[in-house]
């Protein structure tokens, strides 16, 4: 059973991975700072680590996907973070390759697409 | 342009790669060799190279996931694959975790759910 669940934990995670990509930067088309974002995204379903999440986010950003500032607010510097003008398209891309991979899934699993 | 082309390819694939397994995993429910996945997969709309497919496999065999045996078909030896039987629950939870990061990112995206 604790294989079983091992398993389990690295294969979700491995299902994660990619989509989280995503999920950061579908937020991000608001403007959100470290704390916001991940309130954001777990409001959205989706609980990220700090761990996972600043190394995404600086990735992101040399990926030119991402760009961020430091402001102060609230008398706190806090880095923000939004998505690179020019990544919009990519984005749009790699919505419609979800939604691909989405129904290629439910056609698998023999679910209707409804 | 260029760029953005690698940095949208890159991203594909890290999208693909973690529902891959999944898309896998469904399609072994029922035995498969690997000519015969690759179509299946392609028929569903997953066009997967046999570099990429081949030692998922082995990797998914290696976890306990797979089963596969050799048999003769038309004169020729080739390789079964099918869903391990205990695999199965793990199976589930993973299509339901895959519905829930869709669930995420459709309200991201901003899409209503149907």
């Amino acid at each position: 059973m604790d294989h079983a669940d091992d398993t389990f934990e690295s294969l979700r995670m491995e299902l994660r991975r990619g989509s989280l990509v995503l999920a950061v930067l579908l937020a991000l088309r608001s403007e959100q700072y470290g704390y916001t974002l991940r309130s954001y995204l777990a409001g959205a379903g989706l609980e990220v680590e700090e761990s996972t999440l600043y190394p995404l986010l600086r990735r992101l950003e040399s990926q030119q996907l991402l760009v961020s500032e430091w402001r102060e607010e609230g008398k706190r510097n806090k880095r923000f973070y939004r998505l690179a003008p020019q990544a919009a398209p990519l984005l749009d891309r790699l919505v419609a390759e979800w939604r691909g991979i989405d129904t290629s899934i439910n056609a698998l699993s023999g679910k209707k697409t409804s």
